[in-house]
């Protein structure tokens, strides 16, 4: 049986579990590609710690060079995470001519152009499947199994530790900076856990999956990101009141005239299957225009996942390395661009349902005029409940409304933000109905 | 730009959806495939009836070998369903070294080893994404994504039909004739719809997906199957008091010492995603060993979504072409077979959790009767309820068991049937916790 060799970069969490699956899944590897799969070589800056897996002394190198410039090995795994060592690695890889297997959704959605190219123009295979959701096999389905569709939308619940809070904040009414310290204490959260918990993470994995529908990357400055961490229990409690789960969303939309692109807490029906995506797993909703709508779920984080889906791309460019294929598709499954450049819709003109929480003094009238601010701006409201007054002595105002658009959503909060009655800052979350 | 031709036998429903979604999508997917895919010729033995769009005459024949001799033909799509013909037209196709995509299930599950070889032996590209899950990239998540992984269960819910009836009944508590009644009108279901709901459909998909999971073709006829027929909305209802929901399942677990493969009603945890699964939708649950719990959804069936399906195997296929590729892998993904055949294990040795549900004459003592016989077959009982007398003066007992083996259940209810307290047949359902 052929051998193919594969050099892995970057030792950490996701490298011992690829290496890990490597070892433990072999044969049934080498039964399904139809060549023995062999780590021939392994660097880390530290080569002393254990990780859990035992490696022969003789694979592992500090110096990523030896496998980069290793004529036997054919495909180079990038997972040492970061954005300058990294993109300089997989540059030199590719311009070695090796097929190159990466997880790294920061640099691809920082640096993805640069990257995009020099994989096209070396011809050779630049595979992704570990950047997005873990062992989810989305990259895969947008590539393949969705290809004979125009993707109209993506729902994302891309980040596990952000899910993981809502998850705990929901179940058990606890305050965001609580559960926090509790997921940090577990290990489900970094200490601090900024980028997971801001939106950053989610944002560039959706730059990730939006590049592949469009077969164009797109700038992580155009996608709107806002955090969870003003979230409280009681706007999740209220939430649940009017039907809806809360969720951090990383959302891409088609509108026909531009592209929205949006990371945001968002409140979710509680009937839809996204809001049934609880702890720390990961779920894309998807909508094709032949297809409809597809949901993909799994543990979107973790040695043994992200191993799975680095080595599935091992796999398939070990199948056409066997097969004799050029290669199959270019990083972003497009040979060419159809049609125009992707234009990108302002946020100020999402049109979509909002939730707004006030508190107000208690009075006669308080209500007809904060609800008179938002006729003022061409939103009206299709549900509200009004509360006993809170241990302050205020009385809090809870509204869902129809269909209005950000950027008078955004005026009539900074009008109403002016009025003598409110007692505290104004609390807007966005409703989506899917 | 290079042009694949594709020829479509079979007119029907799949087949016109196939031609729409080629035609709609012509230029994303020249974009992604780096070729135009033109449907050359389709064939049926009814090429008057309106289907919907619009063919040039020329295109259509009524002679399906007109598609399989023509040489400028490299895909032959078969889409007439059925076994005689479609498994002629397939083995000929392969002859004459056409790749071919099917969506016949009953086929592949019924003689799947033939077609698999034949395949094979051509060393062409048999592709089946659109047999099972309709628009759900299942297949090519198992040949690709999950390729790294032991596969230990898979639980699907293969059949929108089933699905539809068993939601409807869930949320309306309608009886299921009245139901199947209603789909059948609505156009949701055949009439009649055994196969639907008798398990043969899910039977048919579950063969195939576990094919490819091992490998190698499992036999139908090793498939346990029960339908849903005689599921009562009172059941139903008993199972939301216990905390599930019911559904059709199709199941294959790996137990380490034989496979397990099942189609029958069980009762899943409402708080397990697969109980949120609701109307015509269809939804595989996959465990791998290293990727941990997946979950795929969407619409299992219609003309759009199956189209969907249909044409990313095409796609797949004409990018192969295109890089030059022999073929990437066999049918069932596996270039060989590791270890020993496949044993399935015999549903006698089942072990899961059991729901009963007998009606009794209102007598003391006749709760520990039943328990007694349950008990003197090694079944423990977790929880029951036992309401008040129904209209016919029964009383109607309800019990949920743990873990007890299916050769003593089957025992058991041998004995309780002979018992002179009991007012009607034994209901029992099987229990799954995923």
């Amino acid at each position: 049986m052929a051998t193919i060799n594969v050099g892995v970069i970057g030792f950490g969490t996701v490298g011992a579990g690829t290496v890990e699956v490597l070892r433990a899944n072999r044969d049934v590897i080498a039964a399904r590609v139809g060549a023995d799969i062999v780590v021939k070589k392994i660097a880390d800056l530290d080569i002393e710690s254990d990780r859990g897996i035992s490696v022969e002394r003789g694979l592992l190198t500090t110096n990523a060079m030896e496998i980069i410039e290793d004529r036997d090995i054919s495909i180079v795994v990038e997972l040492i995470g970061g954005l300058v060592k990294a993109k300089e690695f997989i540059l030199s890889a590719l311009e070695k001519g090796k097929h190159v297997v990466t997880a790294n959704k920061a640099l691809l959605a920082e640096h993805g152009r640069e990257i995009y190219a020099a994989a096209d123009a070396a011809g050779v295979n630049l595979a992704f499947e570990a950047s997005v959701g873990g062992g989810i096999p989305i990259i895969g389905a947008l590539r393949r199994g969705l290809a004979a569709n125009r993707i109209r939308s993506i729902m994302g619940i891309l980040n596990g530790t952000s899910n993981y809070i809502l998850t705990r904040m929901t179940r058990e009414n606890l305050p965001y900076a609580r559960v926090v310290e509790d997921a940090v204490r577990l290990g489900y959260a970094e200490d601090p856990p900024t980028l997971d918990v801001d939106g950053t993470d989610a944002a560039h994995k959706l730059a990730v999956l939006t590049s592949i529908v469009f077969g164009s990357p797109i700038a992580m400055s155009d996608i709107y990101r806002e955090g969870i961490a003003n979230l409280t229990p009681d706007d999740i409690q209220y939430a649940a009141d009017f039907g809806y789960g809360v969720k951090l969303l990383a959302l891409a939309r088609n509108t026909g005239d531009g592209l929205e692109a949006r990371v945001h807490p968002a409140m979710v029906p509680k009937n839809h299957i996204m809001a049934n995506v609880n702890d720390v797993f990961n779920a894309i909703y998807i909508e094709g225009d032949f297809v409809g709508p597809n949901l993909y779920y799994g543990l979107g984080a973790g040695r043994r996942p992200t191993g799975s889906a680095v080595v599935s791309d091992i796999i398939e460019i070990a199948r056409q390395i066997r097969s004799g294929a050029k290669r199959l598709m270019p990083p972003l499954a497009h040979v060419h661009t159809p049609g125009e450049a992707i234009r990108l819709r302002p946020m100020d003109q999402l049109r979509t349902d909002y939730y707004f929480r006030v508190s107000a003094v208690d009075r006669p009238g308080v209500l007809s005029r904060i609800s008179g601010v938002l006729g003022d701006h061409d939103i009206s409201i299709s549900s509200v409940i009004q509360k006993g007054r809170d241990l302050n002595g205020s009385v809090p105002i809870v509204m869902v409304t129809h269909e209005a658009m950000e950027s008078n959503v955004r005026k009539a909060m900074a009008v109403l933000g002016g009025l003598d009655v409110l007692t505290d800052k104004i609390v807007m979350v966005r409703v989506e109905r899917g």
